[in-house]
């Protein structure tokens, strides 16, 4: 396949990638467009050709966000990313028109990337069987590490979606209330432990209606594509709010998305089953023949203020006991109605060694084991000026699948008064 | 005030309430209006005629959800108020204009109410210190009923905002997976404990920027209005899921919402002070000076199957004991961003007595004491072709503010083949 567009071999966006995203020039409406090498090819500007795309796609395209051409099917994803390819490689439809050309390709350098969808709801789960017992050994020592329903169900539950932002938006460190001793009351300050949870977003392609179950083997054809993400945790309030109603503002302060969604279809060489799920065996309707993971590598580097710039995980996507599959599969099953554009993301992906764990809290294991920069700095926490970029790849038979940066930094906590 | 439509004198809408909803008639666009005795004033119709509202105003009340409208703020939805007062006040603008008045008053008969906004976010509390103990006394009967953070904290998370429904829409029973022989394995299957939870519902209007918090004091501007909510719950599917994160899959098959929002200031004659919070006093972020509950009566009736009619609680939202202005200040506080038409429910409303409990578990105390009908038909929960309907009202001097029903009737689980 000889794309029209030129890049370094081992880049990050090949043709064989071809991710989502939204992208805004100038003070133009936000665009569709996919990116290619350095380029973006604007899709807005190709839907407005005749006859590029049927009439259904050429409008979802021309919209300044995912969710239409995500609310369609399948098999038209399929086709419109034939198309795409087709456009982009030798002898086609760019190739023997310069100003067609010249139109549709945009340098990313010269555009802000914004969110790709309206994100309706957003579900985080708690999927990685390392993660979970890694939690439950700091959190209940004299206990079995998982919970007993944790080998049973996907545990997952609501989040924020207001506050998900996109890749290079900084976070200001929340204020909130916690009880950093537990003989006395509690306080209110700026949190003192902000953390960082390397996880894996998944959009929703087309939903079901209210009532409708999507059963585990239709949910491979609902699921559209993978960003990264960063599920930002205040540990410290965390603590004091969640009993008995789960995470709360130690969460919702801020989520990190990827610009770019990568596609199943790019994904798809990449496919790797979970971890065996036979002891115990799940409830049949959450059985699942096909495999639900891909190998994905993962890594978190931490910018510091320092002036540190250091890889602290090497993870994989591969290590999730439940797929996103099961996931969506469970999340539908009483009637839960999703919609083209909702995120149900992966919970922190811990590998099994501690180079691989997803968090801070536990690299770091509740503060016992500092991690070390080169400079001689230390952290237990993230702290303010902080940049935390995670990165995605899968690496092809002579070419890489990237996701592109999920980065924010953290700025300080503004001063209340009370 | 004599109003230019005639209405009964214990009316739910009389002129001293106007709330806002969405309507849709016959094929048409949904229009915003306000309900007045058994009319309503169709908003669209008025924001039309040239000087009736300012230009921004007039563009809102044309979209077909009340978002833009709730994002404008406090002294605009005051003037707006004043306008539509004065329209319908004899000597108004509708009084000598037949043709507008023809035009913009519709029968409440002839519409089918929709969903007034897109609601972003939608947050469920726990804001009742009598539900709050009742469910502590039945799930942990050997010790303190509440758990240590509940009067520091407004406790509360985040729902799923997709299954919120209308009132009229029936809701599937869940399907779900629990465990109810803790010495067996878990089960798959429709809920055998699908209750109600009597709630408020209230609309945040203006928001807040991600980082930027809103105080106590600035809270009480920011919320436009409110609905009476039933919290659908699944109890079964709830106890096994829902820890460590809080309740997913037993709360997200549907939420029923009335249709109408009744405004702050419709409400404003009925504010009153909350229980004492001294014991403990909360932190100062958490104080407030102004009276934050309102005292609206509450009723909850159950329309049987077998055809009993009966109302089986009798609460009031005066109960709370946290009010929506210190939650709403409590979930901004580490900078969470509110969008226009996201929702803040209350948390089951439960009064003293055991007849103003908000819950069937509550009512029937865990299945000990059924609620016992005319026919002689008994509920432990709600079964499938029952009928929950959630009413609201304000007694006022010579008049009422209704809230509209909230209403839902239960249908059979899906038959699911795995």
């Amino acid at each position: 396949m000889s794309c029209i567009v030129q890049y370094v071999p081992d880049h990050p966006f090949p043709i064989q990638n071809l991710p989502y995203g939204v992208f805004v020039k100038g003070g133009d409406a936000p665009h569709i467009g996919v990116a290619i090498g350095d380029f973006i090819l604007d899709l807005n500007v190709l839907a407005r050709e005749q006859g590029v795309f049927p009439p259904q796609v050429a409008a979802a395209l021309q919209e300044p966000t995912m969710n239409t051409f995500m609310g369609l099917d399948y098999d038209t994803w399929k086709q419109t990313r034939d198309t795409i390819t087709s456009a982009l490689t030798a002898g086609g439809l760019l190739a023997g028109n310069e100003a067609l050309k010249g139109a549709a390709l945009v340098r990313q350098r010269d555009v802000k990337m914004v969110l790709p969808a309206n994100i309706g709801d957003y579900t985080d789960c708690y999927a990685s069987r390392e993660h979970a017992t890694n939690l439950g050994k700091m959190f209940r020592p004299n206990a079995a590490p998982l919970l007993e329903n944790w080998l049973h169900i996907p545990v997952g539950y609501h989040g924020r979606s207001s506050s998900i932002v996109v890749s290079g938006t900084p976070l200001t460190r929340p204020n909130g209330q916690k009880r950093p001793n537990p003989e006395a009351p509690p306080t209110f300050g700026p949190s003192a432990a902000v953390d960082f949870e390397l996880e894996m977003a998944a959009y929703v392609g087309t939903g079901n209606e209210l009532g409708e179950p999507i059963p585990v083997a239709e949910a491979h054809k609902k699921i559209f594509g993978f960003s990264t993400f960063n599920d930002w945790s205040a540990r410290d309030i965390q603590k004091w709010e969640y009993v008995p109603l789960g995470p709360f503002l130690g969460k919702n302060f801020g989520s990190t998305i990827s610009p770019w969604i990568v596609t199943t279809f790019a994904l798809e060489p990449f496919r790797v089953a979970g971890p065996a799920q036979s002891e115990p065996e799940p409830l049949p309707y959450l059985r699942d023949s096909t495999p639900g993971n891909y190998d994905i590598n993962l890594t978190v580097t931490i910018n510091t203020k320092e002036g540190d710039s250091m890889v602290v995980s090497n993870s994989n996507y591969k290590y999730m006991y439940w797929s996103v599959f099961q996931q969506l599969a469970h999340h539908s099953v009483n009637g839960c109605n999703m919609r083209p554009g909702d995120v149900i993301a992966s919970g922190t992906i811990s590998g099994p060694t501690e180079g691989s764990y997803g968090s801070m809290i536990e690299l770091a294991w509740q503060g016992t084991k500092p991690v070390k920069f080169p400079s001689g700095a230390e952290r237990k926490m993230i702290q303010d000026g902080d940049t935390v970029v995670m990165n995605a790849e899968c690496v092809g038979n002579g070419y890489r699948i990237g996701f592109g940066d999920c980065s924010g930094m953290v700025l300080p906590a503004k001063e209340l008064k009370f």
